[in-house]
């Protein structure tokens, strides 16, 4: 089985590389060759029980999908992505990257021919989604995105069904909550705070809470992030039937719930490093984002999340801080 | 004003260029030139108080949005589409079309700059919408086309909506319902006998019904269709918000009640000559489509069609048979 990873070099797509080298499978088949490719070239691990090529790859170039499925790799995940904000600011570069170089993989495909439909898991997003919600947003909940990389994620999904429902892909589309939490540095991501108030006191620092502790929102660790997509790879296509995008599971919890359980986790000391700064700005976006889904359907297809905020808390712990934290 | 109408030459486009031509005037400002275009020459109306350019173009090919734009026409209608059927069967002519030739359009408006930002009005379709359905489809019951058709319509959509929120144009979508009574021959389209069964048999020729008289679907005359675009062009996008794309209202009967209502209005004899003669085929492709709309927002919004199937049978003899028929 040859796997191939676009968008290999992100946080999400490196732990699935990772997942996919310890595991040394995938849908119970051994994996004999990994294709990792990204707009920098990905890190290949060093310790893989098979061949790994990493490249470096601008997706919406002119050959660049025919050759990454040249192979004919039998998974592809496609996580590659301008994200959301520069998405924002820079218009042509978001719709490039993310419609064109979406299209241009599944046509890529496509013109492989010869029987070739491997298993294209695709990341879409909660941002297909667009404000005003009701209280809880269903499988049947249209899409009005209110950003561009929205609208390209959802025009994305749009595409996979149809390429899929033609028989010229088998792809499966889901929809990422907020990831939660998010290893590395603090980012300028309008939803940073989200990871930024567990990370940071974790780890000794202040944190800023820009929002208030009613603001609520839905969250997966980045294991469960992992997990959606090996999951993906090995989901009967007849069970899932034409509507093809999926909402994945997550936590919801208000910001207040997150600090008790961080609290309740790893003691009032920690929680004392979150500093209070409210920011009008930040408010008013998160204020215009989903608080909680009812993904009824990825649950029946076996998805799961995170049942707590704590299990959350405790899975960065262990996964990124050895099992320990500043007390 | 100056009005450039993509897609002159169908049927719908006839009738609201000849409503343009007739008015001499669009949102309550004279019009002082018109833009027809389409795959075939659309005929350019001889009465018109106005210059009228008419041209046979390639929506998709290098430079033709661009030069369609040019003039900068305060209202687009964008009516062109490759139909359902065909798109279905050639797969890249309807993207080409469909979304490579709405995009271009859109790109094209957005390069001309200088504070251009026309009230576009986009003809989508409720095959934006793919089964199972609720009892009646409501404004926020999401996309999940099941032809390539529907796919492209709901990308337009998606599309629409993110160029008008960037600002680029002010545009306007509109799903319209089947269209009935079409005026011309029987054609091979799969929901063409909603229409055959009223329009043969004014016109003393027999018609053949495919499905039983309980399938169920939502008409509007092509009288709505043209009002729902004049009232489009009109609308002011504050009041319609960034959910760009709307449902537009209809009758919805039975094709029993399609039929008692043309007794009513026409008499006994009309009706014996339809010939009930059941195809399968149909049949599955019907029991697939919407059977009723709940379009709140059109509503809302002022968008009218007709309240009866009565009413409907009385514009095609007003408008198409000169008010009499063959009794």
């Amino acid at each position: 089985m040859r796997v191939l990873v676009i968008g290999a070099a992100g946080m999400v797509g490196g732990k699935l590389v990772r997942r996919l080298v310890a595991d040394g499978a995938l849908n119970g088949q051994p994996i004999d060759g990994l294709i990792l490719a990204d707009r920098v070239a990905p890190e290949a691990p060093a310790n893989a029980p098979f061949g790994v090529a990493a490249e470096a790859v601008d997706l919406a170039a002119e050959g660049v999908a025919d050759r990454l499925v040249a192979a004919r790799p039998e998974v592809i995940f496609h996580l590659a992505a301008i994200v959301s904000g520069e998405a924002e600011s820079d218009f042509d570069k978001g719709y490039r990257t993310n419609l064109d170089g979406t299209r241009d993989l599944f046509e890529a495909i496509r013109r492989v021919g010869g029987g070739y439909r491997p298993r294209v898991v695709f990341t879409s997003s909660v941002a297909v989604f667009g404000a005003p919600f009701p209280d809880s947003i269903g499988d049947e909940f249209f899409q009005t995105p209110l950003t561009s990389y929205g609208t390209q994620k959802a025009i994305g999904e749009l595409l996979l069904a149809d390429f899929t429902r033609k028989g010229f892909i088998d792809g499966i589309g889901i929809r990422l909550p907020t990831i939660c939490v998010r290893p590395g540095r603090p980012n300028l991501a309008a939803s940073g705070f989200f990871s930024n108030i567990i990370r940071e006191p974790l780890a000794g620092e202040e944190a800023v809470l820009p929002v208030g502790e009613d603001a609520r929102h839905t969250h997966a660790s980045p294991r469960s992030a992992v997990g959606f997509l090996m999951h993906a790879a090995g989901l009967d296509g007849a069970a899932v039937g034409p509507r093809r995008n999926l909402t994945m599971p997550g936590v919801s919890v208000t910001v207040g719930e997150q600090i008790a359980t961080l609290g309740a986790v790893a003691g009032d000391n920690v929680v004392r490093r979150i500093r209070r700064q409210p920011d009008e700005t930040i408010i008013r976006i998160v204020a215009g984002w989903p608080e909680r889904f009812s993904p009824g359907r990825a649950l029946a297809l076996g998805f799961r999340a995170e049942a707590s905020f704590a299990e959350i808390v405790r899975i960065h712990i262990d996964d990124e801080l050895g099992g320990t934290w500043v007390r």
